[in-house]
């Protein structure tokens, strides 16, 4: 018998047909005696329509307001998926974020979990309930509502799998696992049995969109095994685990990319002592988010700084780094918007030589030039120019052998 | 200043433009300087579209399921009023059932309050925020969500007026008072200023269906001053008070009517003691309200009984009428479902002689036969031939001068 959390997303509760397909599924794991607990977001659209609801009262909707708004999506979907598994004669208790309780600080819209308070839920699930709990959303220390931010209901997941000590967080969802690479630029991207945290978060901030990034870091933070499976299809998804020793096998697990790049340069600026914090400070201070950052070797006395930011906020960066270029009396300022980042991430690479060289190699021999290089204890990043993605993606998944299993 | 309780259906927040116009409402109460707790139900058809969306799951919905799916409805609501208020610059502020909080007992759907904690709302209203509670809606003492009941929300703003000794509980609806009877009957029926809590109970439970019956009672248990107003129209409409002498001058007050009686009549039963139970204990049994209730008097060791219940019942109670007659070794039964009650109310009767006087001469000079009589303290009611009634209702309120003020 094992405890097993369950969380399902809009597309795999959005219709009340869907809600049915769910409660056989739960009922599965029930009655072959795994205890399961149920995490749900709201039907699909429905916080859109609640959304827009406030939208049409105000364009300044107030956050508390808007947790109490929206939260009862999931509270919608908790009630009927209770009474769909009643239906199939199966115990089930329905628990918003605040009846469980899911304690979180006051931050309406982008709360953060501070405490779970299990007793109610063991108690059910003793009794042989199952018990299905809304995510993405709890309740402040004053018994206000508040959610997580969109997406919370993986956080919700994981947070309910930490407090009661599960055996498994399954993640449903329209995705039957995580992939080498995205199947859409290499078709011959296979499904991963296994993947490390560590690993899945860099996958993820690359824009692999499988799990939000908070519900991986929270996993792997309580060391709860987490599993993305499909919800429509059969099959043992992906296992994101503690680095294990098999896993020394293969020298990277994936490819990511991040389409939204952009690139900039600041060109002979004085190589000072606070040089860095008086360029990149007033980028920071507009909102913007600096992704890698390259500074060259010092050049008689004189240094360039390379750095990309998200692709929309580009002009605002490049803007704002003239006008440091003119007040610093540096030299010109160059930009670039069509480039990308690839990105091989693996744990392998504490292990294996020879990873970065191999990297360099292949895309060398595909006449792709490398405009900023920046690594990480299990990642390579490469940033190359826009029309060579696809190339890129596809010679080091074959360099790598990642259509094969490692 | 004083402190008012204001209650908006359904049709009142129907839309986000209703919701902003009842925002303007409530804002002009507050401006003059009063505190104002606004309760409010679900916006027009969503409370049916849940209740939908249960039955594509199962006809069988579970109660506390129920009362947590529907009681998103009102929460929608408050939320969305009070992004209205603040958008006016006016503090305000949302709670549900639970975050007042509204205890009630556990009989989901048809829960009772026990207990409404004050204390946080009482502090937003010294902060100078208006406050917005979901009707409909309670928790039990194990923290489950309960509902009133349909209609609740009426309910909820009375017991809230009570448990903050409110100065007024202002009803708005999509009529603009009390009538002395239904002007769809009767053009010349008059808005009554005032009406006691005694006569408003008997005209609801008549079938003037301005309030729910419960809240009336609550109001005249806690002695709170109710008041029915138009959401749509400005205007005073009508104050439902404990009895003052000014009202000691109306001999009668309205005239209500209910359309869906039948009327039933065992004959020759033994006149022994219990034949009453026997005879009412098995309708009762199978859920059939009996409403009037007479017994002839005893001819020969033998009477009749005649009773009258809903339309809808009618068939049923025949049936097992039928069965207690030839248990008992009875006489026939006889069934009449074209039948209506007429009733004048008031309480003028208590210190006016002469008013059944009159209102049998009324209808006698109408020609209408009388079928059945029964009589309360503040009440006369009598059952007449469906095809009367219009007649009836308006010799009678021509008889009794209504159309005039008292």
């Amino acid at each position: 018998m094992a405890l097993i959390v369950q969380k399902y997303g809009g597309t795999s509760v959005g219709t009340t047909e869907r809600i049915a397909n769910v409660a056989a599924k739960v009922k599965t794991y029930r009655d072959r005696g795994d205890q399961v607990i149920v995490v749900v977001s709201a039907m699909s659209g429905e916080t859109n329509r609640l959304i827009g609801l406030a939208n049409e009262i105000t364009d300044k909707p107030n956050p508390r307001e808007m947790d109490v708004l929206v939260s009862t999506g999931e509270q919608v979907t908790i009630a009927l998926l209770s009474m769909a598994l009643q239906k199939l004669n199966c115990p089930a208790k329905s628990y918003t974020g605040s009846q469980v309780k899911i304690l979180t600080d006051s931050a309406h819209s982008k709360a953060r979990i501070q405490d779970i308070d299990d007793a109610h839920v063991r108690q059910d699930l003793e009794t042989g309930h199952v018990v299905i709990v809304a995510g993405f959303q709890g309740v402040d220390e004053k018994g206000n509502i508040t959610t997580l931010g969109r997406g919370g209901s993986d956080t919700t997941a994981v947070a309910m799998a930490a407090a009661l000590k599960a055996d498994e967080c399954q993640i449903y969802t329209d995705v039957d696992g995580v992939y080498t690479t995205d199947p859409r630029v290499e078709p011959k991207a296979r499904r991963l049995d296994k993947i490390t945290f560590e690993e899945m978060l860099e996958m993820a901030s690359l824009g692999s969109k499988v799990l939000q990034i908070r519900s991986v870091e929270f996993a792997g933070k309580y060391n709860v095994p987490l599993r993305v499976l499909s919800s429509f299809e059969d099959g043992e998804g992906t296992l994101i685990t503690l680095e294990e020793e098999n896993m020394e096998k293969a020298k990277i697990s994936g490819i990511a990319f991040n389409r939204d790049e952009s690139q900039l340069t600041i060109q002979g600026v004085p190589d000072e002592p606070g040089v860095a914090y008086k360029i990149l400070g007033p980028i920071a201070d507009a909102n913007v988010e600096i992704d890698m950052i390259v500074q060259n070797t010092s050049q008689e006395g004189m240094t360039d700084f390379t750095f990309t930011v998200h692709r929309n906020d580009f002009v605002k960066a490049r803007e704002i780094l003239e006008q440091i270029s003119a007040e610093l009396g540096a030299g010109s300022v160059h930009g670039d918007d069509a480039i990308v980042k690839v990105s091989i991430v693996g744990v392998g690479m504490r292990s294996h030589a020879g990873i970065a060289a191999l990297m360099f190699r292949t895309l060398s021999e595909e006449k792709i030039n490398i405009r900023m290089i920046s690594t990480s204890e299990i990642k390579i990043s490469v940033v190359v120019d826009e029309k060579y993605l696809e190339l890129a993606v596809r010679s080091l998944h074959a360099a790598f052998g990642l259509e094969h299993e490692g």
